[in-house]
């Protein structure tokens, strides 16, 4: 399956900011770029990045600097069979559940990330169109549901863990294994654990 | 399968005190334990409330005061066979999320949940014991590891979602359709959208 991979190649991850600064952010962003890319593959998908700039990566770049609702849905739109949609900030995918996702049943096939968002799609409709801004996931629902399009939402911990902010760094060091988790633990960050949740310092 | 569900009986959700009183917080504590012992029955386990205190539920109750570590230790190695413990703040799962639960290899099977928690386990060693305190998932995966015990993980975002905080309750709305979510939508609970991750208002 065609696999397409927004990337931020100018300010990634901007609210990581209280934790990384620029030049951490680029690095650690391209680590989880890396991973997705990686586990994409494994999973037997063709992952190109869609790149708001020309990067160096370990697979094909498409560079398009408009914004990425443009980007996407022009992807969607030429695609004459499936094509996936998988977010950059996921550390924690793994073949496994990208598996589940390419071959879960449903002309669009959603994976939902905390906080409303949608870190993965599956569209076997030209006609589905994309809306990343505030609670996405809603209004993927409703435009699957406006083409009259079978909707099937995979159920993914793996793919639901975006990481955005400081307290999802805690994630990727309890679950991940890859690029971006070496990278945070080669930096120094270690788990803090302080009643409730745990967090992260360093 | 036998499934015990821990339940606070006295002062469950204290995290939740800056939206709900404690009338509410015990209501909605329980709005989300009956949304468990649905999903546990359809998906053909045998709940028994494990409660802190005597209450009134649509299962069997087993009233054990101690400890939650102890509670739980005592039916796990009591079970002669194998025994599932399901946290009761998971408004999420649905039927089919536990059928992947109970149905998956490993004589500890482990969901975790945001922050390092474990939201779920089946355990088929009378020889495990748990330890929910801080990042619980990292020791549960210890103790199998000690005991020489197969682990798996079951990946799901709907087992992974236990509400604790504020946040958590938009993703009750976002994805929920049992008791508890209606519960919040009849107390005028609703998404606010402010850019980044969704939240709630009132």
């Amino acid at each position: 399956m065609r696999v397409f991979v927004p990337f931020d190649a100018t300010a990634p991850k901007t609210r990581l900011s209280p934790v990384l600064d620029a030049g951490e952010r680029a690095a650690f962003a391209r680590a989880m770029l890396e991973d997705v890319l990686e586990a994409v593959e494994v999973a037997g998908g063709e992952p190109t990045v869609l790149a708001t700039d020309s990067i160096d990566a370990p697979a094909p770049v498409t560079v398009d600097d408009r914004p990425l609702d443009d980007a996407v849905d022009d992807r969607l739109a030429d695609a004459e069979r499936a094509v996936a949609i998988v977010v950059a900030d996921l550390p924690l995918a793994t073949p496994a559940a990208l598996e589940r996702l390419f071959g879960a049943d449903g002309e669009v096939v959603l994976a939902p990330g905390r906080g409303g968002g949608t870190n993965a799609i599956v569209a076997r409709r030209p006609d589905f169109r994309v809306d990343y801004h505030d609670a996405s996931i809603r209004d993927h629902r409703a435009i699957a549901e406006g083409i009259g399009a079978s909707v099937h939402e995979v159920d993914s911990y793996r793919l639901g863990t975006d990481v955005d902010e400081p307290a999802d760094l805690a994630e990727v060091l309890l679950h991940g294994d890859g690029g971006a988790a070496t990278w945070l633990r080669d930096r120094g960050f270690e788990l803090a654990i302080e009643g409730g949740r745990v967090g992260v310092r360093r």
